[in-house]
């Protein structure tokens, strides 16, 4: 049986801010499966502020590689149902996830680890949660704010934690787990609705609009005796802020800095890093998939935190594959809550 | 008996670089010891390139306070005899470190803690070194490339290592304890001769002249499979330059910032720092005064490099306490090997 499918492309690398206009959506025939690969008919998939790092003809040494040109863009996690399988392990009806995204079918290799490790042809138990859930808070999204917390920043009892883009994806949950782990939580949002989410429904202790005064005061007023952690997905003046708020031996998860993304010039590193050596800080870098070893951890334990509702999760879905560059625009702008997902079937 | 000595003062904060001009020295009468104070006679006192941050109207948060005008600095490392002593364990003829230097004399409290506790009244082993040693390999700067290579890189077996300012007081000794322990060391410094010196003297594996060519290419060079850690005595240019040659899971011991102290405008930060992100790097910020549990464990083993004759270590001395701005000037201006010493006595 053949089949074609739509898949989005980058069509020119964009200059400066990111428009739907640098893709392009075409119609490709699917092959059939070889032996060892599945067919999957893809039914979500996501679309993540990192990804702006590969829209560039290079990306920073060492991360993923950058999108060519007018080809199906690989290594962007989506779950789908599987349609043909010559792979052991894998039937037809399967619910699974794979790294083979913003495209209507994939031919995927069940052997071949996709992107270290991460978006490997895996099957789901949509008994546990809804499909869409592992491309959230059961997937990547979550893998990143469980391997902050407790790899990178080592949070211990009694820390005080700061979480930046706190009604983003990454953030919401990052701030939840810190909370429900007994701490007190700390959020920023570019917006006093977002605002209004973190305390009335994230129930943080506290959260303050980014653009209201300067960052340094509203960080005192929420804790005017200092952070001890702090979680960065934003870099820029919000670390800078951070980096003047932690205590002595406080942490910062460096989890990628969406504030840097479409900035084209050299970025802005913090000009107060020496507050590092006067206060023995320890910044780390990190990557969710470089973490998969505490895959089922965190997702036992979040998922029963989604069991008994005890974590709330916000989903911006936009409808339709060709829709997924305008998705990807509007996260990159901040105009969204929660994660991004695409419906595509 | 009532004894008079010189002192001396910073007697205007620096505008810019730091001039002779901007201190005094000044005679002024010691008072003699009450119940629980030595009097010593400072005979060897510390010129550290971190006094620059004290220099200033206020100090980094976190930092030790900055020096008020026309008054004696507390806070700086000095080796002295005891003259006379109201306090028990010590008694006149006793060699001992103190943090009340750049003056004659010194009354000292032998309860009280100074500075984080290093420079606390300690009585020194000359017996198993020089006592002007312990301003140098056994004391604070021993004790701070101990701590940056064992406790903020947390060296592994295998790294390769890059120390900056490798001719330096600290990071002399940082790349010989890292080459001491077996591990391939890289070298910079900013002349040929220093060069030289890395590669003949300290015997290091590779040793460049950062003023030569680019950094990164110089780096490159020396080791081209990358860095696993840096210690970072420099910032600015070159921390840009570790994050972009550390291979992944990499460490920065970030020790101060050489390059910024000078800087009166905002400090320049990483602009690359997403590296970290990319990488699963740690930088780890320190000072050596937070790690005094070590410092046993540090005098024991560098006390048996020193005596073997494995630690090679030069000392710039200058003569006369009235120098000592003088030599502060030298030393921020990078034209000193080792560690620089003013002899008082």
């Amino acid at each position: 049986m053949s089949h074609s499918g739509r898949e989005v492309q980058l069509h020119s690398y964009p200059n400066g801010e990111v428009r739907t206009a640098d893709f392009q959506v075409v119609e490709a025939a699917v092959r059939d499966p070889r032996p060892g690969e599945v067919l999957v008919r893809n039914t979500w998939t996501s679309v993540d502020p990192g990804l702006r790092l590969r829209l560039n003809e290079t990306s920073p040494a060492g991360y993923f590689a950058a999108f060519p040109l007018d080809a199906a863009m690989d290594g962007i996690m989506t779950v789908g149902q599987v349609v043909e399988s010559s792979a052991d392990g894998f039937e037809a009806g399967d619910t699974v996830w794979h790294a083979s995204g913003w495209r209507d079918y994939a031919v995927v290799d069940a052997a071949t680890p996709a992107l270290s490790g991460l978006g490997t042809l895996t099957r789901l138990d949509t008994e546990a949660a809804a499909a869409e859930s592992y491309l959230g808070p059961l997937g990547a999204m979550g893998l990143t704010a469980w391997a902050g917390l407790f790899e990178a920043a080592a949070l211990r009892d009694g820390d005080v934690v700061w979480v930046a883009a706190a009604a983003g994806a990454v953030g919401s949950l990052a701030a939840q787990f810190a909370k429900l782990s007994g701490h007190r939580v700390i959020g920023s949002a570019g917006s006093d609705d977002k605002v209004t989410y973190l305390l009335d429904e994230l129930r943080l202790d506290a959260a303050f609009n980014y653009k209201k005064a300067p960052l340094a005061a509203l960080l005192r007023e929420s804790a005017p005796d200092g952070i001890d952690v702090y979680f960065d997905t934003v870099g820029g003046d919000h670390l800078e802020a951070a980096l003047g708020a932690l205590r002595r031996h406080g942490r910062v998860a460096l989890c990628g800095a969406i504030s840097q993304y479409e900035n084209h010039g050299p970025a802005h590193g913090p000009s107060n890093l020496f507050q590092a050596t006067a206060n023995d800080l320890t910044l780390r870098g990190f990557r969710g998939s470089s973490n998969l070893h505490r895959m089922q951890t965190m997702q036992k334990q979040v998922g029963e935190w989604l069991r008994d509702g005890q974590l709330v999760y916000r989903t911006t879905v936009v409808d339709g594959l060709e829709r997924a560059p305008e998705a990807l625009v509007r996260v990159l702008s901040g105009d969204t809550v929660g994660k991004t997902l695409v419906r595509i079937a």
